[in-house]
């Protein structure tokens, strides 16, 4: 049996049992009521904390969804490194990624929309959510390029790029759907992976044509 | 010679006319200082006319950005009408469409940052939003499904999936491009063609291997 906890120890974990509440009671609250709708009152109110509290915690309503960020990329890093060590090929190991994608709480479509929305907003936040997106990036590109050596992926491209093409459409497939909140996010996140692995060209054909560089055109198309 | 124009036809060139001006000193505004930042003072300034002609328009700010979607549509409408009279390969005629989708306007990442938003903002405009991106997939399903026609696109996916999924990527290439606003966007379209026409599979495989059903991951990941 250990000695029971210093002073420091258990004040630390104290803070840490807040932060958790603050966190779980604010992720509720967006995904009950919606983000934009959750004033930080809502939160302490239902965390049962003061405002200062609050406060010392999060300096503001989106640091909550950055400390969420935080969150995942310590669970993808995990999982990437537990990937490293298995022998399940990486192609599997990517569909699952997508597939984790549309579980609980992305079925929320309104905390969806408030993490796409933070991307969108104020300077300071979508500066935080870039250095995450590069940081998520980075450990994509690592198993892409394991999955390539392992002559699972193909290598003509850069594992970087690869990566890069993967979470943007990853990251399309979340936007349309929470437009409309329903519930085909994992047949849309099967549907990319599906496409993303095979491609659009013609499966009888045994390698997929390169296609020609156009002339560039004139009228610009945001649709 | 045909006659001088009746009244009503005046009437009706002088009302487009306006509508025109309130609609490119708007789009101006949005590039130039952000969405969010651009009051409707400030368009009716730059545009010369006063607020209650704006409201005569466009009842808010959003409708200029759905106005530019209807737009957007039509012109799709015309490009996709071209490319069935057309000998022209289908994939070519995709990649052009997202050729075009990173040239002028689009290079403006306040503009895209504000289509964006206005997908995640009010239920009003998104199921207005909805609305369009139904009809847009729509038309692509159509050019999709005259290239699965053809034999140069894979028929063992529904056109509607695949027009989907196309979507999605071009969407996701946007959104995670207006967190950086460089100009990366015509390289990052390229690329995301490029995967998804000829996937990721090995390219030395002479057919790419179907992934096998994983069962379902415990934990959630947002990214």
């Amino acid at each position: 049996m250990s000695a029971s906890p210093l002073p420091s120890d258990r004040r630390s974990r104290r803070s840490a049992e807040i932060r958790e509440r603050i966190f779980r009671a604010a992720l509720e609250l967006f995904t009950k009521q919606g983000f934009a709708e959750t004033t930080v009152e809502d939160i302490t109110n239902a965390a049962d904390i003061g405002k200062g509290t609050f406060f010392n915690y999060f300096p503001s309503k989106d640091h909550i969804l950055l400390a969420f960020g935080e969150m995942q990329i310590g669970r993808l890093r995990e999982l990437v490194d537990s990937a490293k060590h298995s022998s399940k090929p990486i192609p599997e190991f990517l569909q699952g990624l997508g597939r984790r994608m549309t579980e609980e709480p992305t079925r929320h479509p309104k905390i969806v929309r408030a993490l796409l929305l933070a991307f969108l907003s104020r300077e300071s936040v979508r500066e935080a959510m870039a250095d995450m997106q590069k940081r998520v990036l980075a450990i994509h590109a690592e198993i892409i390029s394991l999955g390539q050596r392992r002559g699972e992926i193909r290598s003509d491209l850069g594992a970087l790029e690869i990566a890069q093409v993967f979470r943007q459409a990853i990251f399309g497939t979340l936007l349309i759907w929470s437009l409309y909140g329903d519930g085909s996010l994992p047949e849309r996140i099967h549907s990319t992976f599906n496409v993303l692995w095979a491609g659009l060209a013609p499966r009888n054909s045994s390698e997929p044509r390169p296609i020609p560089l156009m002339a560039p055109v004139r009228a610009p198309l945001f649709f």
